[in-house]
């Protein structure tokens, strides 16, 4: 592999424009002047509160978002979010829904989710700062800092959870300036309902991942189930739909170019806040080392994979996750490269700085230095720690070990992650695993990251954990004591479940060289744990005196500042619009059903359905034809700020219908992570091609029958 | 090298459009309805003829095309048509044009061409078919009407080649069903005036080579001389800039979207009247067997040279023109795929079989049968024959040797290329060899060609050329007679040119292994071309019935038919247009000053110069400025029909003023060579780029006084 070449305009982006940001809805009321400007008619408080229609509508699968789109729970989010613990899950040699894909013509036909799968439901949030840092002080020592808050966590989180349905969350704003207590509904049975094959709900696949003009179905349907008293349940026949009152429509007239639209969903992480150390690492260390890390998983993942043992499968959604990643980052370098990056964020940082020494504290100055400093250590480890564990099988009976050492405490001193909250969380991470865990692969991608480790200089690595590894007898001495780790009995998830069920005399009474290394090692990951959790604690109390010199500092400069994404609900709004990234070339806002047979080769990923070939041939239209381009759109772009998390997320216009689903950036602009880029486009496919492929494709009629459809 | 992937859009192509077509001048007044509606508004009759202005300013450099532009012989061209005669034939490793670009600042200053590079201006033009053909019928035994041909044609030539500044050529349209006699003025000292650094005049290489958007400055300036009397004449420091009382004058304003435009230029060769037999093996073989030749060829030609002694700069010309068929095919291949030509074709040609059976009598069908099976035997040799010679060591010989066979003849009776008046042509051939020719390099390319041709089986090969080199005693044999060839004393230009001037019988007396291979294999070289001439001559016959077919059905059709490009004057005229060739893309129509930076790495061939990017950077756009661009406009592309042979063509618009120079056409329709495409475009440079250029870049003010500028 090698990095794409981005032939890219530069442009110099002076100031921050008034549809930047992935905004807070709280925030949205502050934005009323500008959300107008775009087109926006409404009143602006009915996009202000995350609990109010259309906001409600919206839900999170957990790294994906997604919504309700009928009063009986069914929930729109795209094809990739639901590829391991639905399509998956629910595959086999035999059948292979990635080929078929699948329609439930009734609610019987519905197939159940992976262990573990689940809708989240936000329910309120609020702000809790003085309650996690309550009991601290600016000097209280790191160690201590770190138990307070965690004890304030658990204290806050162990009030607001006061059902089994109900999943709180302490969330961090702004690098831990502020917390929120996020309070959310959880859904536990969750059911596909139609998914179109991956020729079409991936057609492009990895070769057009990141890229426009894009021809992807990215959508698909699931539906919520609770059991009969409306009460969130596991997977059980007799559940029943969950009364969704607040959906979306769908709208069968979709945009046009200009037309003002919003993503509402949960995009994961941004970086537009740093310190210049940060950035320069992460551009001149960081991103490479990802790459070079992601590029060889890849080449292992092939090498130790195959179709006749089910493990090239077992692995598909790995290796996807690793090929989207590698192509992302580097679109982030060349993105970097292309839009003067660092050189925009020094000059930026170089004002920054000249505004702390001349107006601010010496104190804060300190502050600032101690950061710095800090950030520098880390990232002397962060190579190392890349190559650390990478083991699921070890991974996973240290957990078991930890979990059962943590069962002997009453609930409440528990560490968090291994109360009783989490057991069923964390028995269903077991179960999972039966589709996504091989441990002779396992045991050969955990033997090469090993020997990587292995060659860092020893003040790099776990003393302990090395010594048991023989990390300094060479090759072979490795070999032949991860041939030993990997004979335990433990190898498989109902292994794995009971090894769940064992107290921690049990373990300790075992032989199993699995057991042992878990044991062994026990007291140094606790220490290294303490350590990074100390750690942690003063970074969040130096970050937070960062934040606050940076919300100076940009006051100063008439400039507005807005979290950084952290998987929360947010609102994005633009309007469907070309772009020119490259002298000359114009990206138009729509692509049409004809680039699909443009683009089709019969090879995988342009591996277009023969009958949805023969659709668009017939010109076969239906009433999803949009005259002015004289066929049906399949996807569309608008400056919209999205990032990962967002895939799923409804795309809306004026009057909340569904008028897409966002699940894609482009790779010229992904750096956009780091700063906001005008030119950034979020690629949606459009609800025209969703219905045309519903209908003339599938004739599911019992789903379009349930969705409200708006002409 | 592999085939790029292009997705394209397939189009049904019902009817021909109104714009399709190379026309021949006198065409236009038939056009006259057509060419009103896309924007001319003068009289048709002005450019109906290509001896009145402004076609009389459109000269041809016998592969490329030009104008003056100014009243004293000033021209302007591609930058890529002058750069083996004048770029490469100045430039040594110390003085290097290509690096440094070249401005002569006086009449003094300007450099000669190497020898033989000429300049053409065409003064008459006639249907002389009758006189070609007259004393045959259609029953003269082929190698009979071969000769009665080509005495015609020698005759025809001598009567009109009255001086010895006029050239005088019968060419043939419609493969053969009319002739015309050409007469042409010789320009004979031609020299350079002004070139950009290739890292203006060929920005973006053969990696933009055929592709849009584009950012090449693709023009150069030559100047005609004549001797003071106005007689052209061999390079002379008395020499006179030539009067050119008609030229085009240079628009510093430009076009705009959609508006009228034409090309005069002499595009070579196009394939729009073949038969089913000739598209089917052309796609289906043919344009395979030419992309292996050519990707060996590259590979062959960078083993073999380097830079210390030279040799690559002798093959840089060779390579480039290898590199851009190659690339040109390659798009063939897609485009035809793409673009549907085979069934597109097969479709037509079924119709024209009918066509033919009904309507025609058993004499045509008998007719179409003979030519259809001609091809097929001429097929099965085309790929042994491209292997066969490939020395030009030997061919060089070989042709000196027939040269000196044929001067003991009276003149008319010489064949046609060993008369008087090509004499000069054949030394100048020779002594440009000193730039282009290395028998080293020679050497090893002939001798890789050659195993592949002895790889054929012998009833293919020429047998006593065969046995001379030993074809049939495997690698070594044949690897040790090169070697003795190659040990000739005539290895350079100047040894050719002692050859050239030696008689028969002293060549027939030389024990020379160069003369002696030529002589051996003369009878059986004059054998094939008599052979290939009977061909010819029946073929001809063939190809007229078949023409005559194709206008009947045609006429049946209600569809127009013109003739094939043959180096001959055309215009086509069309409107500056933006083209979608992928669903979602719009090339615009403009390229300007921003994408050259966007585009500029540093490495050839994006090494855009210092000067030039911090006179972007400075957006010192001067008069040149576009306003709605908000920059100066590069490239442009507009609906024109061109073809190879029309590079350094004038772009001109309504009021005859240079507008452009038509540098390339786009690779995903460059299969209208073989069918007209209504989405190909022709990239021309931008006449404000070239002034620019020369203005801010080159400060070249004794050109720019030169030029008559238009606002």
């Amino acid at each position: 592999m090698q990095f794409l070449f981005i032939f890219i305009l530069v442009i110099a982006s002076v100031t921050l424009p008034a549809d930047e940001g992935m905004w807070e809805p709280y925030q949205m009321s502050e934005l009323k002047n500008e959300v107008r400007q775009a087109g926006f008619r409404r009143n602006i408080n009915s996009i202000s509160s995350p609990f109010e229609y259309p906001m409600n509508a919206i839900v999170s699968l957990g790294g994906c978002s997604a919504s309700f789109v009928s009063p009986n729970g069914l929930i729109a989010t795209n094809y990739h979010c639901i590829e391991g613990s639905y399509l998956q899950y629910n595959s086999s040699q035999e059948n292979n829904l990635f080929e078929t894909g699948f329609v439930a013509r009734s609610l019987d036909e519905e197939k159940r989710s992976a262990p573990g799968a689940r809708v989240y439901i936000t329910l309120s949030s609020s702000d809790i700062t003085e309650k996690v840092l309550a009991g601290i002080s600016d000097t209280t020592e790191n160690s201590q800092r770190a138990n307070i808050i965690e004890a304030n966590r658990k204290n806050i989180i162990n009030a607001c959870e006061t059902s089994a349905e109900i999943e709180c969350r302490v969330r961090s704003f702004f690098s831990g300036e502020t917390f929120k207590l996020e309070k959310v509904r959880v859904i536990k049975d969750v059911r596909l309902v139609y998914a179109p094959p991956a020729s079409i709900g991936e057609y492009g696949g990895e070769i057009d991942n990141w890229m426009y003009p894009r021809h992807t179905g990215d959508f698909a349907l699931l539906r919520a189930y609770v059991s009969a008293d409306g009460t969130s349940q596991e997977f059980n026949t007799a559940n029943v739909p969950y009364a969704s009152k607040n959906y979306l429509k769908i709208s069968a007239r979709g945009v046009d170019e200009g037309d003002f639209v919003m993503v509402l969903g949960y995009p994961g992480r941004t970086n537009r806040l740093l310190t210049m150390n940060e950035i320069d690492y992460d551009l001149t260390v960081g991103f490479q080392g990802v790459v070079d890390y992601l590029d060889h998983g890849i080449a292992l993942i092939d090498e130790h994979t195959n179709q006749e043992d089910g493990s090239a499968l077992k692995y598909r959604g790995t290796k996807s996750g690793y090929e989207n990643y590698y192509k992302k980052i580097s679109g982030q370098i060349d993105g970097a490269d292309n839009f003067q990056l660092l050189q925009y964020e020094q000059a930026n940082w170089n004002k920054f700085l000249t505004f702390v020494e001349n107006e601010l504290s010496s104190e804060d100055q300190e502050y600032l230095a101690r950061l710095l400093s800090l950030i520098d250590t880390q990232q002397a480890r962060a190579l190392p720690n890349r190559y650390y564990g990478r083991s699921t099988l070890i991974s996973t009976a240290k957990r078991l070990y930890r979990n059962a050492f943590e069962q002997e405490k009453p609930n409440a001193e528990r560490k968090p992650g291994y109360q009783d909250r989490d057991q069923e969380r964390l028995l269903n991470g077991l179960r999972g695993l039966s589709y996504r865990f091989d441990p002779r692969v396992d045991k050969a991608i955990f033997l090469d990251r090993l020997l990587t480790y292995a060659s860092f200089a020893p003040e790099l690595r776990r003393p302990v954990y090395s010594a048991m590894l023989d990390l300094d007898l060479g090759a072979a001495a490795i070999r032949s004591k991860v041939d030993q780790i990997y004979s335990s009995q433990y190898q498989t998830p109902e292994a794995f479940l009971e090894l769940a069920s064992m107290t921690i005399e049990q373990m300790n009474a075992s032989a199993d060289p699995l057991l042992v290394l878990a044991r062994e090692t026990f007291a140094e990951s606790l220490e290294y744990e303490a350590d990074a959790e100390s750690e942690g604690a003063e970074k969040q109390l130096l970050k937070s005196k960062f934040i606050k010199m940076l919300r100076a500092f940009y006051e100063s400069e008439g400039r507005s500042i807005y979290a950084d994404a952290n998987g929360t609900l947010r609102v994005t709004y633009g309007n469907v619009k070309s772009v020119t990234l490259e002298d000359g070339l114009l990206y138009q806002p729509f692509t049409t059903l004809e680039g699909i047979p443009a683009k089709h080769s019969g090879q995988e990923p342009f591996n277009a359905p023969q009958k949805l070939l023969k659709l668009i041939d017939d010109k076969d239209y239906g009433k999803y034809e949009v005259k002015a381009l004289g066929s049906v759109p399949v996807n569309f772009i608008a400056n919209l700020d999205i990032t990962n998390g967002n895939s799923g997320s409804a795309t809306i216009n004026r009057n909340f219908e569904l008028v897409g689903l966002a699940f894609d950036g482009m790779l010229e602009t992904i750096i956009a992570d780091y700063r906001y880029i005008p030119q950034a486009r979020t690629i949606s496919v459009d609800s025209r091609y969703m219905l045309w492929t519903l209908d003339k494709f599938h004739g599911a009629e019992n789903i379009l029958n349930e969705l409200t459809i708006t002409n």
